[in-house]
């Protein structure tokens, strides 16, 4: 159920039987030379509504641009500051959780966000308590990034070994092909590839990492590797989304 | 040109030939009980889309989340504060014109977030001054309502007369059935509607609109007006974008 | 009644029989080479002042400076950042709600702060229901610009015609000459002017606009015109601050 | 010169001459029975707009709205959050230092503005340097405190010894007749004031200065000493602001 | 009893019999070519304890990052912005108010923290209050400088005359001997040292006082000395503390 | 090398080596009944001036209250919200890099702080780029874990098993013991303890963890095993602290 699609007696209707919603949130940011500038909410966004049909959960708007900073040395990322994400998820959590949800599963495409979302759901916390809101204190975030499940991270590591790499990986990059076929990109990439996994400024970002790869072959991605990382994820996730849901 | 399904380097070339992007932005709130919540998002989104295409314009992810604090006692809207969307506003317009683009033309399809966008642009200007950026003078922002098209507004008219009301439209509501035929929602609506236009807190507002429309009666909406507004917004808005990348 | 001469237990009989306040606001930004810097803030506050003794309503101090970013360019020019004047407005709403006013009646002089006031109204009816005020949900604010009374803009076309222009306009001219007569300025203008309505960044305007005036012929404006001009907009304005007054 | 009732031209040549400017700045805030809301801002205005003439200096707008939360429990007291007045202080500021002026000189009428002052001033100096602006250097602020001119301060003493208080004083009172003899208020007060100085929240304020003085005997205010306090704070502030203007 | 030292159990215990709690507040700043950057926080810290033990009053850790922004051309100063040390102060204090404490005493060691402590305890009366914690009303905050007590000042008087200067001076130098003997600095001084007391920018300030000294001898300061001014700001501000804690 | 019993020269002198610093960064939280409310900061505190000894790196003065919201419903806890911390982390590192500084190393002593940490660092870098401070794109943030070290976490194990829990650990313990042998507590813990790991918000934190532990057993804390975490701690993060200093 995607609550775009929906409309808000039905919310309510949803209201009565779960306090649960899967918040899907992605990244608008170079994946390297051949990866969507899109990856990170196209997968976020697949997994999610998949996930939510497996589990009847209402599925939120993907959040589409995340925090990319380290990434806008390239042209088209798109990235908010930390501070601003915060107010960001503060302001849709506490909409939210005035309307009656307790529960929020994002669902995340990209490793850029998690430290961020984590200090947002700790604003998040205390900014609820002082409103007083009768449910304050049931509210639960939970950050699940689907990259990091663990039979995807298994696939991945069978399929490509070290050239995974950590950003724009073939893992990432066969899922959006699966997703959207039509985008599939060609391109020649230099075999040799920065196998750090540093992160500073932008500008050393760009410098360190030229093409945009950190340390991964996106070369090896297919469409079939994507759905099989595809079907993992959203395995994997919907059970825990179920655990997550009916947890104290 | 979609962002999301482009890579960095794609974007780069573009960059060579243009500096104009369309950034659709939306809402995600109550509609009515026949409405989609994410009716407003929708609709920027098909436009700018197709507006992207004729103009071979590339075209940003939605910002799908906006200002509707006012819809906020019904479930399932989702709204950032005035000031959460200044600084993102702000986020977006610095990250992409530091990488070179001068042209932002807002494809929106909400009425709340005009004011918004209009104090974040004033606010990005001045913000993209004191960084010095070379380019700094040379951005300009546009906000485009589609809705607000001359033949968009006549159509309306035309077809609905005063039922087209200001909230929860059958202009904006055909437009997401053309756009999601399978999501078309049933539902049976009071004869009765407040005509008022008043818009003040989210209690207030849901006191005075109780089942979300504002004057309007949504059940005169067809997936084939949807088709025909949707037409006729491309065609002024693809007019009109071109018109002001071409603009000094 | 002007607050500002007031005393507290004035004020607080003055709520035993009302709940509205008019709060001029203008703005201290470049009005061509013969236009007073101070002018919106000087025709808001002077109607304001007369409003508020046919209405017998209260009139709070004149917001002064406001939202002029693009007039910075010029000397003289002062302005809050859009983010700034939200958290103003909310501040003074917040403190005259919670002693109990609730009809906040803005008579604005400039255009350019009608979006930033309307951001602010909207994050302040959030902030006021956050803060669990009894009367919050019967806050009301509204943006009334003298400028754009039927009768006013009437005139302004009969006088001026397209020499009304759209900044350092002669109908706000001759409003300040009539308020302060001793402070009419000679200059000449130069008959060419920008007929333009483009606003961006401070740079571009002052390029765009290179003294100051926006299509406007200023040297029009006479001091008879301008209580013409007051007498108009003080007539509607009280109408309709008594109509919002009384309006639920 | 008054930079309201100035054009930008006339701005402009002045900053040939000099680079200072004086800012008067007040509060609007409860005054004791019998004094005015704007008692603050009227006398800052009215001192500040008669050193301005003496010196030939210009004069900003008045701020009539500063940091008087602790009279908020009042009706009628506006105030800003001392985070707010920053970002005040620092707008008006950064518009003034980027068209060339260096020297403020703020006029002063209420104690509670000082501390947020000062911190403004330093927070805006660190601001001015970051935008890397040439002039931020050279940039200087100084608060000054009519009431605390040292003759000021001693014929209050000679005129009201203890009775002078320390809010609501028979002083600003009697600046406020002159400066308004139409306004002049009658009213008992009780004899018995508190006579303490401590200042914490609003409602611990308003319970321990239940009438809103602190200490003062209003009464004993007449508009001819208003007279002698004008004319002394105007005399010496005068001589203080040349002596700013041309210190290193 | 040191908080840093004690359990929650042993606060919980404490709050039974005092709801004081005293805060020891200093700044990383240059203090001259011999003066140790910790300095005010050194002496505020070592005051504060001792206090606490005379008083037996709860010490919180010290804030050792201040106000100081004009020292920020100096290597090795941090100092907080204004804004972002409101915001800090307001959080130390909102976590303490709610778990039931209401006197704060802040022993301070920087002229440089006053101006901004006072806005920063103005802005958290007023976000306690809209909290609606029930003891926000008695809560209360206080700023005690070490260096401005009746018999320090007198002392460095006596002991340095006008060689005390306003900053890096002998007393807090002699003081900081006293704690740290392994860290008396050896160096030359230039006899000439500016007197001035004026602070403006941070560049200002290093090309008017090229060395840090503001007017100051510290070689006057002896560990002895040190001894002399700590017993005395014990002493002082240990009554001080005691009186505020048992006022209302 | 401690900065704050350093001289601003003497810093001077240390930029001409080395652009490295240590910042110890912990925590004032509840740790349990017998753990103390500085453990994390007395942790980091120790190891980093430790390790800066070793190393002969310059090691900032500690950062002793952090993100520790989840904690503030026992009393004694003070915690930054994350928008506060982390732009008091953009204060400190922008002071430092703009005398010199490049590479910095937070030793922390609180998981809490993790998210919140990296999160500041991203938007400090961005921050630094905008102020186009040459330096900017050299600087370099690393957050170490001293209880993340192999070999403590080997010894943890191997000495407490699951006994070590997640907060108020017996390896954090024993390590204060080791530090303040004079401030170990006493107490009987309930032998049974909630092995969870959930963090939500305070209030459910504090039903969850009636006493405050998670998991853990203070009990089987000494100031031995102390000294022993301590040494392997300093040992292991000296070595990593000039690995970064020395990496590009």
């Amino acid at each position: 159920m995607l609550l775009h699609l929906s409309t808000w007696q039905e919310v309510e209707e949803y209201l009565q039987r779960s306090r649960g919603i899967i918040v899907p949130i992605g990244s608008t940011e170079q994946h390297g030379p051949t990866g969507l500038i899109g990856t990170d909410a196209i997968c976020a966004e697949a997994i999610a509504s998949a996930v939510g049909k497996v589990t009847q959960a209402i599925v939120a708007p993907t959040i589409n641009v995340g925090m990319a900073l380290h990434h806008t040395a390239f042209p088209g990322t798109i990235s908010l500051r930390p501070s601003t994400m915060i107010q960001l998820v503060k302001d849709y959590l506490t909409c939210l959780v005035k309307t009656g949800f307790c529960k929020f599963y994002f669902i995340n495409g990209h490793g850029g966000n998690i430290a961020t979302l984590k200090a947002a759901f700790s604003e998040t916390y205390a900014h609820l308590a002082d409103l007083q809101l009768s449910n304050a204190s049931q509210v639960q975030c939970q950050v699940a990034n689907w990259f990091m499940c663990a039979d995807v991270y298994k696939l991945a590591k069978e399929l490509y070994g070290s050239e995974e790499g950590s950003h724009a990986t073939p893992s990432e990059v066969a899922l959006t092909q699966y997703v959207y076929p039509d985008s599939i990109k060609q391109g020649n990439l230099s075999a040799e590839v920065n196998k750090e996994r540093k992160i500073y400024s932008a500008t050393d970002f760009r410098d360190r990492y030229p093409d945009g790869r950190m340390g991964s072959n996106p070369n090896l991605a297919t469409p079939e590797h994507g759905k099989q990382f595809y079907d993992l994820a959203v395995k994997e996730l919907s059970n825990r989304y179920l655990e997550f849901l009916n947890s104290q």
